[in-house]
């Protein structure tokens, strides 16, 4: 259920102001800049960012990946463990996939900061489907 | 890392539009209703916009039940579980602590469609702190 | 890949004595003695004997509905939160099936001791594949 | 929760025939044969064995770390994705410290078949506590 753009548009996505970077086959990267509006009341940005980062790249690039096929790319499931809170900069998300079965990816997300110290980590499971 | 108001503010919960409706001890409900800005691009909501509801409800739960003996909420874990894609009206969230304990709280939450049916489940493992 | 009891044969099930009792139709439950071999050494039961009783009654629960269709059921995820230690009468389990799909059944599961209290928390997602 | 051979003694370890290997600071490294008593009824290592041993070598490696400084080590979640199945030679895990907190670590940790491929993904978080 994350964003895929096949029709270039991803209403969340843009929300928080997600900024795609370049990926690799197999691996995905983007970042969104700290501002007010992600922040809770505590001045840390809200955890409830860094799933829909993963979420927003994982399913894309799956789908990416698959669309070809005559597949669509859907979220199962998504976790993310926090370590340490990012208050500004950016938010930076790299994910890999860890296995592109017939009919599910599973994704491993880091997230760090601007000096690279880990913040959180994620898990994103994508079915892969037949598109009806 | 969760929202909770503690100044009144929750930039991403305003962001997506969440709705709290009333709660007793060790339960949180809200609510958010689907328009274009939370779908994702097969005009289902986004995957993330789930996580981001049972975060900020949790975050905000313990924070209230805490914060009068002096301590803060602090999330630490969130998952999510997807069953069936929502489309229209709203997303509906209603979450339970299911411990309450002296350094954390973990919550459990059930996401479901107006017609009911449940539609994602979902973990929230908040950290309850003395703050400093 | 979790037990299905097939062939009547569940060997770490018999290792660590799980004892399967009446279920009904999207429910399963079973129990497992405190003995001291599923001990970890602070004399509390190990962690790890609540994913196995999991993972074995999600697993089988879902192969006995399935397989009239043809089908087999295989363990896909396996998540445990620990709230409170059991160190003596029963280890509870009581799953129930919160989604059957055509492709996965997503469980959850309650541990609890013999005085009712619950001690934690699992989910378990089972894969339900056509058999080959 | 999980074994942290405080005693010498670690019964589920032992029943399901987890060697211990040789480990770095921040890092646990074990294997378990695979015989007859640790498949499910398919002949594929029941999907339970994953956590008991990521729970074990982390627990394990957690309290040896911290139990210099009067701390104990108590399992606070556990959890197994599953992405391929092993039927033969050993269950080789290879856990990684990603944080190491003051209250908790969280660990990642990989299981892979003799062959080297990637069989299931692990994350085990555990609560470092003052000893009573």
């Amino acid at each position: 259920m994350g964003a895929t753009e096949e029709a270039g548009r991803d209403g969340l996505g843009e929300l928080i102001g997600i900024e795609h970077l370049d990926a690799d086959e197999g691996e995905a990267r983007a970042r969104v800049a700290v501002v007010d509006r992600i922040l809770q009341p505590y001045g840390l940005v809200h955890g409830g960012v860094y799933p829909v980062v993963a979420e927003t790249i994982c399913s894309k690039a799956t789908y990416e990946a698959v669309a070809g096929e005559g597949k669509v790319a859907v979220g199962q499931s998504n976790s993310a463990t926090f370590l340490r809170p990012i208050s500004s900069g950016h938010v930076n998300a790299a994910a890999r996939a860890r296995h592109r079965g017939r009919t599910s990816w599973v994704w491993q997300v880091e997230i760090t900061d601007d000096d690279g110290r880990l913040c959180a980590l994620g898990e994103v499971v994508v079915a892969v489907r037949d598109s009806r």
